[in-house]
């Protein structure tokens, strides 16, 4: 899938390694349930041959250097015990390292806090350094004790095999049911100086907006105060993992965390100056390219969903609008069955729950293969059934709705409700 | 699907006819887009033979008499023409009649209230009454102009062809994807007389709590004061219909209306007495066992979900609770795959928008075939998967949320998600 281009940025490989001074590792250690998928389709798509011909599910990031550090969590009140280990990890704002496992989600289990506890011990241990210095996080199946003896026995391993090119072994290790790995890196100037900034996510169930969905990790070695990283967090994580949406299920255990080892050798930033300016927007680049290749490794997904309402009140507005479109399960089958039924569009508007004039309503879908007014002013227009299928018989659709009430917009993403959504999850745990 | 009891009524047939004075009918006027299907699992259950080979599509029910009469509307800003006709010819809080067609819902059109105001009057001048006698309802696709033509052709023989006998005509009429009729009557005793209660109802896709949902259709000889009647249905349909989700969508043409002619010969009731209470009994009775009918035969569903949450702050919060989990995506597909992956409900009742303690959530689940608790105080517990398969195997689930809060409870009815349902919405239109 293409990255997006985005002002004042170069992408550039390497993931969460591509900053200065970060290394990374994954390994299976046994945890997983179930081997991967032998179907060509479906198969997880790695540079790497799988280790031992099975998904490695336990990954560690690492910085050389002291790190600034900053997290956001799942709004979801059955929050897995890993977050709130690394949430009191991260009081001092600061961190060296992160370790984070797929399979077991160690949530809603009694043993839960121990367990992300001892993670942390195992990792400090192997690392030298102290159990606050490390930030936790897991993710799969709710419910079940987590084992820590294949961890244990893994942990000084995954350490040992710590390198500057382990990008593509961890994000291996965190992707659960993900067809494909996400990562992007980006590289941008702070006071004179080239920084790196970099990331990976896994989906690509139980998303859904007003949370930090899905697990994300970043790192950069620009220099950057822990109140100013985590600001800069907050605002992008609301334009770009918050306005994605694949089932409307917000899970138990989603964080994305940012570490900032200041390796570049800018001056700190210290204040909102140009240089956050161009911090936030790699910050903006990584996480919106991350957010759409979630949406469009959303379970069982064909298609890439853009949805961007103009013309909304304000920006909560459109985000609301477009998110009642993106979620509607009826919107999304008709994408699947790339059928026009603009009636599925139209009535996913008319029950958000915010103020819209039917009558100002303007619904248009494109895509590489042209563009297709539906609805003007709530009306819906005739067209072209060819033309129609043509155009939502591409990946990446762009559904552009107008509300004619005022100068608020927003981007939002998503993906098709398919067969493939429904048997996926129809059998998880096995 | 089993009827469930309900204190101080008797079930009867008939349906709409079902109460005195009350007639009935429905015909094929030729709005049909698609054949009946000839697949034997999802064809139409009906008891009568279809009419030349094709489904009925336009319904009429008529009252011998003049009607208290009371109506509840979707809260979808794209509401349909029909809804505003409706709404306008209830203003006197009586009618005499009711037209509906489905296949075409004519929503978002131009000539949307020309073309409904044009039902009324056909219908008013085939029957002899006013155009303000007549309701008009519509379900059906979205954004096409509905051809009046075919219904003016027919609107004749269907006034001439209402009868007693006309339920069963009118109840296959307003089908649309419903792959059973939906129907319930009720008797019960209001001043020391016998009277009857039914009603008919369509599913069963674009249904979502917070209105009106689905078209339904209620008669009744009881006489009752119309602002008595429109209170009543809103309370009811409070506690059922708008307890009911299968996809999260909320349709612009759902509609509830009742007609009350007052032929059972009891003494109006104008107040809230003890024949009122018996009226709201009756009303539940009716409502309670379609929103059941409705859930079961969701598009694409094989399980009627039931769901009860208990221990919450207030009512109002056990209702949001119950009504997170089971529109979940996740969860409906793990019902539907009958896999006991209790954190999916967990999960869902986590990202509630409500004050949930973690530590006080039960979680139980049962079916004809026992019951298996599943979580107790938000820790999993550990259960048989061959028990867990048995009670999951069942069409009829029960799951029992314990949140340990308070007295509020809350019954909400769903189902599950699967292939079905994405093959129907795939290509809703053709």
């Amino acid at each position: 899938m293409q990255l997006k281009e985005c002002k004042g940025v170069t992408f550039v490989e390497g993931g969460v390694c591509a900053a200065k001074g970060f290394l990374a590792n994954g390994i299976h250690c046994g945890l997983a349930h179930k081997a991967l998928t032998a179907d060509p389709d479906t198969t997880t798509q790695t540079s790497l041959p799988p280790q031992s011909g099975q998904k490695r599910d336990l990954a560690m990031i690492f910085s050389e250097k002291p790190c600034a550090a900053a997290a956001m969590y799942t709004t979801n009140k059955m929050q897995a015990a890993p977050l709130q280990v690394t949430r009191k990890h991260l009081r001092d704002g600061s961190a060296r390292a992160v370790i984070v496992n797929s399979v077991n989600a160690n949530a809603c289990v009694a043993d839960g806090q121990e367990k992300a506890e001892k993670m942390c011990e195992l990792a400090a241990q192997a690392l030298s350094l102290r159990p606050e210095d490390i930030l936790v996080a897991s993710t799969g199946v709710i419910g079940q004790s987590l084992p820590i003896e294949p961890i244990a026995a893994a942990v000084p391993e995954l350490a040992k095999g710590l390198s500057h090119e382990g990008n593509a072994a961890a994000v291996e290790a965190i992707m659960t049911t993900d067809t494909h790995i996400k990562e992007v890196a980006v590289q941008f100037h702070a006071g004179g100086v080239t920084c790196t900034l970099g990331g990976m996510l896994k989906g690509s169930g139980m998303i859904h907006p007003n949370m930090a969905t899905t697990l994300t990790f970043l790192t950069t070695d620009c220099a950057i105060e822990s109140s100013l990283l985590q600001g800069a967090l907050r605002e992008i994580v609301g334009l770009t993992l918050n306005r994605v949406s694949v089932d409307g299920d917000t899970s138990t255990n989603d964080m994305v965390c940012i570490l900032a080892n200041g390796e570049a050798g800018n001056r700190e930033i210290t204040k909102e100056n140009e240089d956050y300016e161009n911090f936030r927007d790699a910050l903006y680049a990584v996480l919106m390219n991350l957010a759409r290749m979630m949406a469009r490794d959303g379970e069982g997904a064909t298609k890439l969903i853009e949805c961007l309402c103009e013309g909304a009140a304000d920006d909560r507005t459109a985000e609301i609008v477009g998110k009642s479109v993106i979620t509607s399960s009826l919107f999304k089958t008709m994408i699947f069955g790339e059928d026009a039924n603009v009636g599925r569009v139209l009535c996913a508007i008319g029950y958000a729950p915010v103020d819209v004039d039917p009558s100002k309503v303007d619904v248009t879908i494109s895509s590489a293969k042209g563009t297709l007014p539906m609805c003007r002013q709530g009306l819906v227009l005739d067209f072209s059934e060819e033309k129609a299928k043509a155009i939502l018989g591409e990946e990446e659709l762009l559904v552009h709705l107008s509300l004619g009430m005022g100068g608020g917009n927003a981007v939002v993403w998503g993906c098709d409700l398919t067969y493939d959504y429904v048997r996926i999850n129809g059998d998880y745990r096995s």
